[in-house]
């Protein structure tokens, strides 16, 4: 089967790979529908983050399930199925504590290699959630966004404690921070500030739901937000990029007792623990568990409350994921839609 | 009036100082009945934080109204009072949701010096709660201990969210350690674990509490406390120390989705981004927003369901200070009880 491989930094390529078999009998194999480009697929692509070269990519994934081994019950094949970017068993005691990223015997996705033909699922029953029937096309990208960048961006909001009544600002342009102002949007939150530099972004981040945006960074950035808000500072900040710049601009624009949730991998980030005591803030973060939130949200896109998928705005053949890490590298695109 | 002035590190006297009088309409001016020195006063005497020398010292105080200014209305002469290390309006927004520790009027009343004859509380109705009546000299300690320590203990479980069910590991055996371990048996936590080397603060401990001991300290501690919660972590811990070794310690031995409750003022502390981001604990913390407590603090006390004055381990006239400061840095005393 085709499958995407970095070699090494921006040197990504298509090849032959082998096709995945059921190994465990808790196992399934989907045909992968659509995949993504992530912006954590960019670290490495950068050189900022090393894998073990040549690297299978990919950890976003929505497909029809061909295969599923012996003890799978929840899943069949022909179903349509979104899953979380880390499989889990979701019955551990911390999956049951809705913290299903960091379930006590989880396989990364991306391992695996999800921008190909064919994914193997483990713990397909902890994973998977199947759709009630197979979606139109149109769908799909909605639904795939639910795999990953939908669920963290929803952690984001969530960590954030976003709702009714309370000024959310969102941290980040990408993918992520974007879906972040739609989960703050479909959480109650009362005001929503996105911070953006780029007009197509904050274009997508108003039609989401921001109802002001900040274009400065850094400490104007922060004095923005305290304008905003009666030189407070915001309840609830999302920090979707995870460097030491974002970081700081998230701390410093919560206002006392505020929430911070951030679901930027923090390349390089230190937090000060000094600044952190006088904010007496709520930080919170990680690698969001997406599987508590699945059912949720494939429920919002099914039922078309919500449409995530307009993140996209590069779709392209499996066959051109060069192209598509090249654009998001380059921010031309914001997030990169990839067809097996 | 006596009170206690540091003039540089390790040097404190006992000396006359101006006695304090109403400035503002919103001032009283109290006959302090009790005060005490707080961990937090040794970082100066340890040379650790640069003080504007001489510095009249302490902020936890408990005592008799002397005058109240025009505009104070919820107390009056001869009330006993206790009041926050903070004087605060109690009406600001950030008061209102319970962040009193950052009011956007606060004092804090370390600048006003608290161990001495007479002090005057700024804000006196957004600080200072009467107790029913005057109480019988054997209380006055436990109500000292709402003015500071024993209000930060309980916040540190709070942000650590001690509740039924719940698994609480306390790291420090100070004062404010002890208390977070008491507070955690009255918020209701199943299992306590309360880090300590000391046989007389462990017995404490037990005394307020603790259900398990945990003599190591670093990576060797963070093995203690997994192992008696399944390999996975404390759902909860009170930092109440304020070192980078505290600090990771509680880190690392929280579960997944578990809080920190920092309360230690975190000197030379970091957290590494990516530590946390892989913890996926909750942090918060900061200086104890005690006023939010006071009330049921105070009750608690009066009405003898709780009795944390026993962290007095020392009491002294306070023209021994000096002697209590040194008890307390080399660790002869938990903590030193002074009586103007």
């Amino acid at each position: 089967m085709r499958g995407v491989v970095m070699y090494g930094p921006g040197d990504v390529r298509v090849q032959e790979r082998e096709a995945p078999q059921i190994v465990e009998p808790t196992d399934a194999v989907i045909r992968v529908e659509a995949a993504c480009v992530c912006g954590s697929d960019l670290w490495p692509y950068r050189g900022i983050e090393e894998l073990s070269w040549p690297a299978p990519m990919g950890h976003e994934y929505a497909g029809i399930v061909e295969e599923v081994g012996d003890a799978v019950q929840t899943v069949r094949p022909g179903q349509f199925v979104v899953g979380s970017f880390w499989a889990t068993d979701n019955t551990c005691a911390i999956c049951r504590a809705g913290y299903q990223s960091a379930c006590v015997n989880r396989v990364p996705m991306g391992a695996l290699g999800a921008q190909a033909e064919l994914l193997r699922i483990p713990l397909a029953d902890g994973t998977l959630i199947a759709t009630p029937e197979v979606p139109p096309a149109h769908l799909v990208p909605s639904l795939l966004t639910a795999s990953d960048v939908l669920g963290t961006g929803w952690f984001g909001a969530v960590a954030a404690e976003a709702r009714p009544g309370k000024t959310v600002a969102v941290v980040g342009d990408g993918a992520v921070g974007l879906l972040a102002v739609l989960a703050a949007k479909q959480l109650g939150a009362e005001r929503i500030i996105a911070m953006s530099r780029h007009e197509s972004r904050q274009r997508l981040a108003r039609e989401f739901g921001a109802t002001d945006i900040v274009a400065e960074r850094g400490d104007a950035g922060v004095a923005a937000i305290k304008e905003l808000t009666d030189g407070l500072g915001a309840h609830s900040i999302v920090e979707a990029v995870g460097t030491q710049e974002s970081m700081n601009q998230a701390l410093h624009a919560t206002r006392p007792g505020g929430h911070v949730g951030f679901v930027g991998v923090a390349h390089g980030v230190s937090l000060d623990g000094m600044d952190l005591f006088w904010s007496l803030a709520h930080v919170h973060g990680g690698p969001a568990p997406v599987r508590r939130f699945l059912p949720e949200l494939l429920d919002l896109i099914w039922t078309r409350q919500i449409d995530p998928g307009k993140v996209f705005d590069l779709r392209l053949p499996l066959e051109q994921a060069p192209e598509g890490y090249r654009a998001m590298d380059e921010r031309e695109a914001i997030k990169t839609l990839l067809t097996p």
